[in-house]
């Protein structure tokens, strides 16, 4: 039987976030990205998700090596979770320099990872990881330094886009390699992988550049201070606002620990520039007028702890907004923060700032390719099979959609979701019936996949109607109950005004265990449990969890 | 001192939803909609949220009358805990017949409200409510048979929008009352109160009628069944999909409670027509061929009850989702709801249905007017005052810097928020330092405002991090612990994979308490309680509830 390559996604195809590729050929695995996924709305106390790595923990023997497409959360952020336990610590990792700095500052934070083997890679560049040769391709996207690959095999050539838009007016470094994703094409790519993030997007996804005429109206007109909300990672941005600042004479501060810690690590690799003197620190810029400062601020996203959000609820040490202020939401709400950005945004202007954000102004632009972009890929690359990667099942059906539009027959589209295999030859794609363990880990605290189905349901029951527990006496020496009940409830009801409902609940389980015949201590407490529970619903019509105890009396 | 005019909100102006305004004149209280509100993320367990009724409550003998301007939730869905409690059971409701058909439906289902006086109005009519003239002006909305009103005192006219936008070409009904608008404005107007819910949005709200070249792609198109959700209460929507299935030649079933339910008082009302025999019984139109079958259902939301959460789960009664079937997902989604709707759209696509929603297609419209159209309502109506209502302060912000730009002086802009006092004269318009309480009341099961600020931090806590019970035994006589303590865990860990960690945390409170001189009972409840919590926190960087009793031995 002939060699052939398969490609097999474990995060990242179906639902949005924890990235994980495999590729595996003549007996070694390549991995590209090791994401996190951030918490759905429903997935109580997680902290962050990660891919089953039950697959690549069995074959830890057989991964060459492990390529990272560019520095955001949910291409790196497993690494901490995948080295030194799934992998050796050991394992190659191949990354352009920025994407090798935020990794390296990640790492650091886990001295038993001290040993990893990093290899700086740069679009162009093209290098041997196991049986796989892959050339970096020079892609866009919303942190610099990013990459797609050409993985090339005996069988033919894959192109993965990593995540990427075509940004023909980068505001910093150069644009996307349309040239060399042309040579390519011509020269014939088995199947392109292409992210579908944007794929229910029509049109072109604006340029960076289009935000610099925005920002200089904002600050012509702001009075006082400008304060900049964005992501810690889109680069251009932060340069965005040094330029206008420079422009319009103020400096510019930053605020919130991962824009500091980024910023610095960007500066170090020249993706960030700022003449002398316009970056100062926080403490400085604020002893200066207040038409004088810009301060670059994390917390777009609502995110409690953040910067923005300790100004919006008057706790940062440093910062208090007031009237005069000139508040920019340089970001849009990812799916799941519109509520609590839209409280952000209220509780900042009940503090008198004046706020812009999407739509007053186009202060932000997406860092993912729209549809005409996504036909651009396919029609350079011209691809035998087309993969749609990177998305919930609803991109990866639009952007199967027009891979279909532009002539890609049917067939030849493979809709994947994690787990699953395709199988390719020079000649053929087939999709595996066999399906590897695929879904999510969550992680709390410093626990990882100890909190599973059950437990959050448990979470869940307890974070709408909260609990009882009744602590019930019973004489040891007959199993007759001894008094009436202490109840203690949490998250249930206001106890001091609901103190009848406690007190009749409590009367109730006395009187049934004094009539009844129930002596047996599991009897007792599976009677007390229903019988509460019956009596908090008909009373409230909720469904608190109920639990009985038995302490002895004599 | 010369009478005035006071105007109260007490929900609807900060917050979206639970409308409830309060005109006060010569010692009369005319209230203008009774509310709700659904629950923000964070009220946990929170089924709907009620303004303060503390206000009215005290001055109940002063209301003279309820006007309702129309028959959503946000507007009338406070009546069933304001009438018999609040207000008189008989204080009399103003409303259209499609809003007072609705009320009735509801208040149905509270045999204690047997006995309200509904009074039905229309657009162009006047009707006295105590000192208050009241004309009812014909506007449109994503419901028929909205008003807004025209409130004549003797200092001057107070036009009140309610929810509008303004619609030229309504798929049926008649449009908003230009001219009326005019000639009142021409009359002169003290006070314009005017809808902000759209007042971020630039340009002009689309027509309902942009939908049905939409539909007719769609319904020419599609070889299955089509499934179009949308609201029950739009009604106009419906109307739509069953004049596009008459077009195509399919019969139109309704799936779900409310749809069915308002749909029926529609068809009685006249607010909606479909031609013989072309509603018919889901049951029947399921015995059909699938390309002569059109469903409008319920749960564009991704509301988990609903029909079409259902229908996404396997769990409908009826209606099994295959390939074959387009959805059409006819609404966006509310704030707050899209990573639901998303997971919806995942699940339908996943079952094998097409799934067409916007912006994929122009299949829905706001019911809410844009900014030209808010221009347009304060150009014609010439208000003296300006009061920008229903929405969060950013919506409230953005309303008010609309009426600036077209020449409305900065100090006769009110920006009013929850429980604010309006005086105003002929003349002059006054914010009073004055507050009247205000805030959110949350009604959980039968339970109304019995669940505050303290039980939702207890809920949030448990949801997120569980709790651990640790039941303590302590001989009677000594105040020794006599054995180790039982933990009981939900929605901690994972027990039966952590049994090692509640050992260890059961030997800890054991060695603890043998080894220490605690006696007093309370001493070893918080003892022990402080103990497990720093324990579980250093194990696992969580935060468990940790509740101790203590249980006898002898």
């Amino acid at each position: 039987m002939a060699e052939t390559l398969r490609i097999i996604p474990l995060g990242g195809l179906g639902e949005v976030g924890k990235n994980m590729l495999l590729f595996e050929y003549a007996g070694r695995i390549l991995v590209v990205d090791a994401g996190i996924m951030f918490p759905e709305f429903d997935m109580l106390g997680v902290d962050l998700v990660l891919p089953y790595y039950t697959y690549l923990r069995e074959r830890a023997a057989e991964v060459a090596g492990i390529i990272i497409t560019h520095g955001h959360e949910d291409h790196i952020g497993g690494l901490p979770y995948l080295l030194g336990d799934v992998l050796p610590a050991s394992t190659p990792i191949y990354g352009t320099p920025l994407a090798l700095g935020l990794i390296r500052a990640k790492l650091s934070e886990h001295p038993q990872l001290n040993g990893v083997v990093l290899h700086s890679v740069a679009a162009g560049q093209t290098t041997t990881v196991g049986p796989f040769e892959v050339e970096f391709l020079a892609i866009t996207h919303s942190i610099p330094d990013g990459v797609g690959l050409a993985i090339k095999t005996p069988l033919g050539t894959i192109i993965h886009t990593g995540d990427f838009k075509f940004e023909y007016t980068p505001v910093r470094g150069s644009g996307p390699g349309f040239a060399r994703l042309g040579q390519l094409g011509a020269q014939g790519v088995l199947a392109l992988l292409s992210d579908s993030t944007g794929a229910e997007r029509a049109g072109h996804t604006p340029s960076e550049s289009v935000i610099a005429p925005a920002f200089d109206q904002i600050f012509r007109e702001a009075q006082g201070r400008i304060i900049v909300a964005t992501f810690a990672s889109l680069l251009s941005r932060v340069q965005q606002v040094i330029d206008a600042a420079v422009r319009h004479h103020r400096v510019v501060a930053l605020a919130g620990y991962s824009m500091v810690k980024t910023t610095e690590i960007a500066r170090e690799l020249g993706h960030l520039e700022a003449p002398e003197g316009v970056l100062v620190d926080l403490g400085e810029a604020l002893k200066l007028p207040d038409n004088r400062v810009a301060i670059v601020t994390t917390g777009s996203q609502g995110q409690p702890e953040a910067a923005l959000a300790r100004m919006a609820d008057g706790t940062h040490r440093q910062i208090e907004v007031k009237r005069g202020d000139t508040i920019i939401l340089s970001s849009t709400p990812i799916p799941g923060n519109e509520e609590g950005v839209a409280r952000l945004i209220n509780k900042l202007i009940a503090r008198g700032a004046e706020l812009i954000y999407p739509p007053l102004a186009d202060v932000h632009v997406s860092g993912h390719a729209s549809q005409e972009e996504l036909k651009l890929m396919i029609s350079l690359t011209r691809p035998k099979f087309f993969v749609p990667v990177h998305g919930e099942l609803r991109h990866l059906h639009a952007h199967a959609r027009l891979a279909r539009e532009l002539g890609i027959p049917t067939e030849n589209i493979l809709l994947m979701e994690d787990g699953a295999v395709l199988e390719l030859s020079a000649q053929r794609a087939k999709l595996k019936k066999e399906r590897v363990p695929a879904g999510d880990v969550y992680v709390h605290g410093s626990g990882v996949g100890d909190v599973g189905r059950q437990v959050i349901a448990e979470r869940e029951t307890l974070g709408n109607n909260g609990f009882v527990l009744a602590v019930v006496p019973i004489r040891a020496a007959t199993g007759e109950i001894a008094g009436k009940p202490e109840l203690i409830s949490r998250g249930f009801v206001f106890v001091r005004e609901r103190t009848d409902l406690m007190e009749r609940a409590a009367d109730a389980v006395y009187r049934a265990l004094s009539e009844g015949k129930v002596r047996q201590r599991q009897a007792i407490i599976d009677r007390t449990q229903g019988l509460l529970t019956r009596f908090f619903f008909d009373e409230t019509k909720r469904k608190p969890m109920v639990l009985a105890v038995i302490t002895n009396c004599d």
